[in-house]
């Protein structure tokens, strides 16, 4: 099967884009020119590609196209550049955990090529692996060890979180430190706690290691902002798992109490599109090297 | 038409949940139940009121219900702690944008009373009108000044944001201090920028105020996480707008340069459904409070 690259760029263009207009828009062509690219290549692949619904997504065969598409630009953009030593911008789509982006990935991005753009998107694991399948992303920052369909995945190492609280919050529900054992699992069952939004399962984690027993419905606040979560926990507002790096700091200077000394350590890993495009393996080089200097080492037993 | 509560309650469940069987599950009856209650309101309203998708999507008539049955909840919730004085904890879902999310919005909820639970929805301006619409939050912080059916506005003063970069960037693309106008407008056509997301339009505008043009295709780097963007804006990958809460303070330390003096006004508003329930009330108050803590006041010709 002879792929076309100009009927590849089209249906990428229509997946990105949403419709068949706005990617004529995009590549300056007619929206039936766009609609007889795709259709050519419909009929090559014998089956359809994409979905024509609002917006218009990929069916499982034309996903795989969508990521042949951006692999062929990434590569052909890359070839150009090394051959005449300029070029266009190179985009790079990556997809990152919130907690990932408001504390050490960036690190990774410090001194980038200056041919290199990054789009970031700031998704969560679930979602993380579709962008991955769909072409959307040529990388991504997950808590997910297993490989989506086309990428590798390295162990990055394990991002610690802290139960922590205000002092007085610990005082009030937790007995303060003279409320042990007893006091903590006594407060973690009716203690107001944050969550980051409703997929965020770090704080039952902790509830059911320290009860031995399933967390069950307790008051919860719902704050989708890293920033916003480590500024309302200090408040008072409720316990939650904070990063290390964030709470360490905050714990030592007496604003926060740690509600035990083990936290709850969350593998990352690093996945990426199988091509070697030199600005991809610059990133994964760079992304490990800033994960190296602020997580856990991976275990290697799993890596 | 007497519209039945447990009908109401079914209605909601499904759209909140996105099927009938977790609508079902939530509610503790079997999905038929579920189904036959969303039926009967169906030909009580003589039209479709959820559309059978994945996920359930509620009809423009069913929004509507799906917002009365949030709010008859909320103030049956609040009646019953009234006569009472206690009962279930009430939730306050309320949507939020990024930046106010991290910079002054958490301050509205230090001191928050026992029994109230926040839901903070992260959104954009376009999706925080359809949550309001659909019911799914109560209330929400946004830049458009016009109310959502159904919903009182406020304006709660504005944002301000300054054109900020590194030193080093600043005198590598805009000539540094010597620079003046013309190497700003220079610098502007080329030099790479950050901003938030594909919708994040900011940086656009203060390019158009300065050149008295469009804008124009510049090099990008798309960076959503407000504290990740300062962070690489600091790390001089490129130019940003960051607030004024956090950029003034970098700026006076030598860490950021600002491009102009002028920065942008992004004006708030607080746009929340009309009940009478005592919860929203103290909500929308500490949240203008906080808000004219840290925003600049409203221009009253508009408010």
């Amino acid at each position: 099967m002879d792929l076309d690259p100009a009927r590849l760029d089209a249906l990428a263009a229509v997946v990105e884009e949403g419709s068949f207009e706005a990617a004529a828009r995009r590549l300056l062509v007619t929206p039936s020119a766009v609609s007889q690219r795709v259709k050519a290549l419909e009929q090559q692949a014998g089956q359809v590609l994409v979905l024509r619904s609002r917006p218009c997504r990929p069916t499982a065969a034309g996903r795989a196209l969508v990521r042949l598409a951006g692999q062929i630009s990434t590569l052909r953009a890359e070839a150009v550049r090394e051959v005449a030593g300029t070029g266009d911008p190179l985009r790079l789509p990556v997809a990152v955990n919130a907690d990932s982006l408001s504390t050490w990935f960036p690190t990774a991005l410090v001194g980038l090529p200056e041919h290199v753009l990054v789009e970031l998107h700031r998704e969560d694991q679930d979602h993380s692996a579709e962008l991955l399948r769909d072409g959307a992303v040529m990388a991504a920052v997950t808590a997910d060890a297993r490989a989506v369909q086309g990428c590798r995945v390295r162990p990055l190492g394990s991002m610690r979180y802290l139960a922590v609280a205000a002092p007085s919050f610990h005082e009030r529900w937790f007995g303060g430190r003279g409320g042990g054992p007893a006091g903590l699992a006594a407060g973690l069952r009716v203690a107001p706690h944050l969550t980051f939004n409703r997929k965020d399962g770090l704080q039952d984690r902790f509830v059911e290691r320290v009860l031995r027993a399933p967390a069950g419905p307790r008051p919860v606040h719902y704050v989708p902002s890293s920033s916003a979560f480590v500024e309302l926990v200090e408040a008072g507002l409720g316990w939650g798992m904070v990063p290390e790096n964030a709470a360490s700091a905050l714990v030592a200077a007496g604003a926060l109490v740690a509600l035990d000394d083990a936290g709850l350590d969350v593998p990352l890993y690093w996945q990426h599109w199988r091509i070697d495009a030199p600005s991809l393996t610059d990133l994964s080089a760079r992304v490990e090297r800033a994960a190296s200097a602020s997580l856990r080492p991976p275990d290697r037993r799993r890596g």
